[in-house]
């Protein structure tokens, strides 16, 4: 792909959820016809049951005849159009997203995660990896990114200073994605909170079917015939906010705990990756405990 | 549900393909805002390999301020200002639909849309049953559907008087698709052409694998691991026309090719269900040998 | 097939199941071997968590040179110096199974059903259908099976009666399997007890997520990104028998409920066909809550 | 897990196929039973097409009580009592595989068998990787691993000595697979010959279809609703080795080519590490183009 090609790829992603009334697309797609813009990709989706809109467009850059911050002011005048309770946002797509990895002992999505993000594939740069403990430090070294090992007391009530540390190194890359890829730790409320919509779990089950602790051991003692992942934003309740991706594999009677965390890992890393990307693209609006994920 | 409800259902569902350029959405959107149409289902696709762009849009028809003949007119106005190239319609999904199915000895998949015609959840009405052998008449007879019986003779050269008997049969219904539910026999290509964009075969392997007859012996011998069914428009070319639909299902090395056959007749309903919906209710835009498929 | 094919068909099935040792699949095979007994096919599970063992072997009944009620004797024998917790079967695949159906006012699992039974597919005839509502007696007469329409209270204390009229009248078929197709109401807990191992259930969710009443309801509302059915025995907890398959689709935000109870209803009949065909051919060893399935 | 639980998992695995018979699990399993040894896995098929059988049996070491040579010895006794066609192995699951990767530019199934290979999961030693360019010199490296870069002629005519290169560093590392990672060389016929049955390809489409180059280009072009990938044995005739594994995944018309690709490598990963497992563990077995594998 040559240079001219590459900038031909950059985007503008424009996100919105409000109230539904009729005219809305019509009044974004004008908005962006009268300047000649062209649209790549167009989502809508029009939720019946919570009677809320949502788009997600990508316009070519090159078709833009101003810049990122008066296609946002412009923009910013339609949506305010739309009524007070108006979400929206403006991508682009030029610009590299930075999320930092919390993670634990378990390596393969931290593996998985930093061969995406060589090869170009994760639209996003790696910025730090904390773990609680330290053993993936060597391979997050191997690839050029800092390494924090925070350790946390046994006591879950003595764990508000290692959080605090935690917070402190996240916020400094001011990043667009927190990720817990196999963190193992519970986030305190008031972190949830402080990174809404923006730290992304990976639990080892389908939810809502096994949350909590060791999700494989309860889905063998329940006898089920497949076994799942799911990636979801991180709320203050536990396993329980708002899904963006999941899938499942199938299982049998002689695959014990251990075939399972095998295969489990298989489908935690794909489901994810996927999850991950589509929020870095601007392609997940969340609504309550549901999402609308242009995919 | 009342019945102020399910006339609330009723939609006019337009499509189009034409040319793409910038300003498209915003002027059918604009069209449709103009008479505060309310814009339920909203599909674009703007395909960069071709050039062109597609579109689907299911607006609530109570929010409709004039007749289907009035939005058909008003609608051929934008869609004329797209090019000459541009194809559209408008449908209605009050207007039941019309199909005639031609079968052969196998009666899976025509058990399965009796079933869902029934129901209601099939949005057509089965006209007639033609079948090449009269194994499926009692079934059909069961359901209060007509159907013929047509002899088709040995040798494939003598079978033209056969074919016109079912052109006849068919065209007399005027359907919006004839469905080859398992036929087992070539259409030729003159009724490949006078049928084309509503002829819509089931094929029982996934294509393009294993072309033409005994696909699962292919299967067998081949060693493959997935099993898979695939539905497409009929077109001159045997099983190459325009695929909408296709899935799979896993085998091992302990499937002969009986139980393929078994577990297969499984995708085969839901594939060919699943396609003949969507065409049905104008969620299939084809181009060139592609479908565009807003399920 | 010839007649002689078909009589080649014939298989006895021998399933057995007793703590693990070793030697135990020499004593079973060995004593096979000294008859001249073809096996056909061949399960075989140790289970290391319960340290229980399971096999399932079909012999080609041709290859046995005594008949059905010698060799259960013989087996028996067999099956005796494994201990007193084995349990054992021997199934005659010459013997035709029987069910009867529980059924409210979703046809499309008992519409499925009759058509396998139709074809062949289901190793079972359908003795009886048994419904609280009347609304699929229709159905079952034109298949010519005998329908029951049982009244149920809308006080659940005041039900016994009415379960007590279905105990008898399915009783009176001495049937292999009871079928719960959609049946909307909860078994007591002295029928399941009474049905134990030969009532099975199809539930319209992956448990255990969504039990009871309204699941797809539930998963719109948690906003999951697959929905599912599972296939079950029913034990008195609701919705919490030993699973014997399960199997998921794929939705996204733009399926409402309605798209869902669509989407749900291809997989729920797929599944309890899956599930109801292994259990009448003896592919299914329940131990605990768990099951072994060698499909 | 403690080392006795470690040393507890050790297993002498056997395998075997042969023309089909009565008598033969009884002949193998009391060989077993014979000197005390615990089945931990048994997986028998009796292929009625092809009248050949196939066994996979995996006993716990600490059960046997006498050495791997020995087993060996004494089984092949057992083996030759089943005729001259009969082929038969014994693997030790103590002693650690070894493979080589060839690769070419793309690292995805590379740094993914690597994240495998560390973390344990791959049941074997990564040797050495060969690369028809230098792309992943950087990659193997950072694991410890050595590199060789071999270059190829443009013109296929000449590459003979570059493969004879190739075969070279191949066997001095005596390897029990040969793994093209996303090689995009033809290997030639001779080299198939010499490595038969442990060259192990990923190829990038579900084959049958899209055999040899651009396989994602190729269904693009047809519209396929399913993209695949193939793990299989390599032989003389282009993609049409003995297949392992197979995999799908589904694919819209908003997906182009590059989105195929990427999708795509998620599937060629899993594919090709599942496949690449199961041959190192013994599971699969060859029968002319079709496997047998005790997964």
């Amino acid at each position: 792909m040559s240079a001219a090609d590459l900038s031909d790829d950059r985007r503008y992603v424009l996100t919105l959820g409000c109230p539904d009334k009729p005219g809305i697309i019509a009044g974004i797609t004008s908005f962006i016809a009268e300047f000649g813009g062209s649209i790549v990709e167009a989502g809508y989706h029009s939720d019946t049951d919570s009677g809320w809109f949502f788009t997600r467009q990508a316009i070519k850059a090159s078709t833009v005849p101003f810049d990122l911050a008066e296609l946002r002011d412009r923009f910013g005048g339609v949506a305010a159009d739309l009524g007070p309770e108006t979400e929206w946002d403006v991508l682009d797509s030029g610009e590299k997203r930075r999320i930092v990895l919390l993670v634990s002992k378990d390596g393969h999505c931290l593996h998985d995660l930093l061969g995406r993000a060589t090869s170009g594939e994760l639209p996003a740069t790696i910025e730090a990896v904390i773990g609680n403990h330290p053993d993936l430090a060597a391979m997050t070294a191997a690839h050029g990114i800092e390494f924090h090992h925070i350790d946390f007391p046994k006591d879950p009530a003595e764990r508000g200073p290692a959080f605090e540390q935690v917070r402190k190194l996240v916020d400094a890359h001011d990043p667009h994605a927190v990720v817990l890829a196999r963190f193992m730790q519970v986030l305190p409320a008031e972190l949830c909170e402080h990174w809404a919509g923006k730290a992304i779990n990976i639990h080892h089950s389908f939810l809502p079917s096994f949350v909590g602790a060791r999700p494989y051991h309860q889905a063998f003692a329940r006898g089920v015939k497949l076994i799942g992942a799911t990636c979801h934003y991180v709320t203050a309740e536990l396993d329980a906010g708002p899904i963006i991706e999941q899938d499942v594999s199938r299982i049998d009677h002689a695959d014990d705990v251990r075939d399972m965390v095998r295969q489990g890992r298989d489908i935690e890393r794909v489901v994810l990756a996927r999850g991950l990307r589509w929020h870095l693209e601007g392609r997940v609006l969340v609504h309550g405990r549901r999402t609308v994920v242009f995919s």
